[in-house]
């Protein structure tokens, strides 16, 4: 096995790779990436290999860091060494991982999921916040939900925040991405519920007729959803809202809702 | 109503109120910085002004930010105008909202709490994300919980991130700081049951005999409540885990348990 090893900051694989922080070049790359020895062996383990994996020469030996850097390998990818300093300039965190990753994005087409595959669906619209993503993708993962589809303008979920939030979900849960029309085409040409929490002609979230396959969907952190996909939904629910507040944290939403949901479809 | 001007980073109201943003200055003033006219207005309508008011030369005129000047020039308190870039500087926004406050910090001894206000309460230990530690006090806001006791060394709730993320609950929700073994002992002082998530000798959250006060406790991000805290508890639960990961985010899990414990003790 080969390992190459880089010292410089202006190598161009670390100008690339450290380039991969912003979204505009992830999207022309088609390349993300994500770091953490824990995240990377979820990938692994999903049977997602990174193309290029970036380890600090003074780490500490550890079985499952041995495993990845031979699957990389053996599936014909780069392995390459650096100073541990040079590794946080690339992921911009002061306390680096050991270990990165560069991983090739895969298809979030709605066409590529399949609805019954779970009862349950996480769906967000204009969801900003790349830790409120993440989050979502973990809570996702938690109830054993299909998948997460982001609607509209959401943040990138294969940003380093959002990767990170969602503690390694991004590569375990399947997701796609799609516009408002056509998602509601796409879930309108089979089964399918659509639940939103809202406060227009709704009905108490515990004991609502919950149905599966069941969407549950939340809307932009500041504007919530407009009224039109409200409308649209086969059912809308209300929580207790007993403060000053009118809403919860959209990510703390999308879970209490995915809970409930998983509760009434049974486990 | 007098009105002050300020023009240059370089004056001393700026450079202390800018070092707020930093935690080792928040406590040795007892100061703390909150940004934006629906935040500040929640803080006034529960009684807390701020000693220093900010605007934006450049803002437009708005009811609430006329209530909210007449409010702290009638409690005694500055208000400063400034350039929009300033402010931006101060609050550290690319975006700043056109207004911003230096409140005093108040008490948060758990002495200041009565346990018997509410049948909720929501417990964080060794918390360390800000928004996570905001996002909990909201959730506390929305449940109606009694208040939030933070545990060992959490976040600082009065950081900028913490308060922006609490969307003005760290201004309506009792909030408490102490060490475990001082919160075992006010809580065995009294009625209390304390309960958490976790693996050993649980019983799965929902229908498990919550009783009111319930302070429901959730622990660090990464390591979670150590065993003896887990053991001190009067009720252990578990919720589905039906992914690859064995946990939630620390605020998801907190709300999820919160609006169980809701739904059982009564709405």
């Amino acid at each position: 096995m080969t390992r190459r090893q880089i010292t410089g900051f202006s190598n161009p694989t670390i100008k690339a790779v450290r380039a991969l922080r912003e979204k505009k070049h992830r999207k022309r790359e088609g390349r993300f990436l994500a770091e953490g020895l824990r995240l990377l062996t979820d990938a692994r383990e999903c049977g997602r290999l990174p193309e290029l994996l970036l380890m600090a020469e003074a780490r500490e030996a550890h079985p499952l860091l041995d495993a990845l850097e031979v699957a990389v390998a053996a599936a014909g990818g780069d392995v390459i060494e650096m100073p541990e300093e040079l590794l946080a300039k690339v992921t911009g965190k002061d306390n680096p991982q050991a270990v990165a990753g560069v991983f090739a994005e895969w298809d979030t087409r709605l066409e590529a999921l399949d609805r019954n595959r779970a009862p349950l669906w996480l769906v967000a619209q204009a969801m900003r916040d790349p830790g409120n993503l993440g989050t979502m993708l973990r809570t996702a993962d938690a109830v054993g939900a299909g998948g997460v589809i982001l609607l509209d303008d959401c943040a990138d979920p294969f940003s380093v925040e959002a990767v990170r939030a969602s503690m390694g979900a991004v590569f375990t849960v399947p997701l796609a991405q799609a516009r408002w029309d056509d998602f509601l085409g796409w879930l309108r040409a089979g089964e399918g519920q659509l639940v939103a929490a809202s406060l227009r002609e709704a009905v108490p979230y515990r004991g609502a007729p919950y149905a599966a396959p069941c969407f549950v969907m939340v809307g932009n952190e500041s504007r919530g959803l407009p009224e039109e996909y409200e409308m649209a939904c086969d059912l809308r629910v209300t929580m207790p809202m007993k403060g000053r507040a009118d809403s919860l944290n959209a990510a703390v939403a999308a879970a209490v809702l995915a809970y409930e949901v998983l509760a009434a479809l049974g486990d």
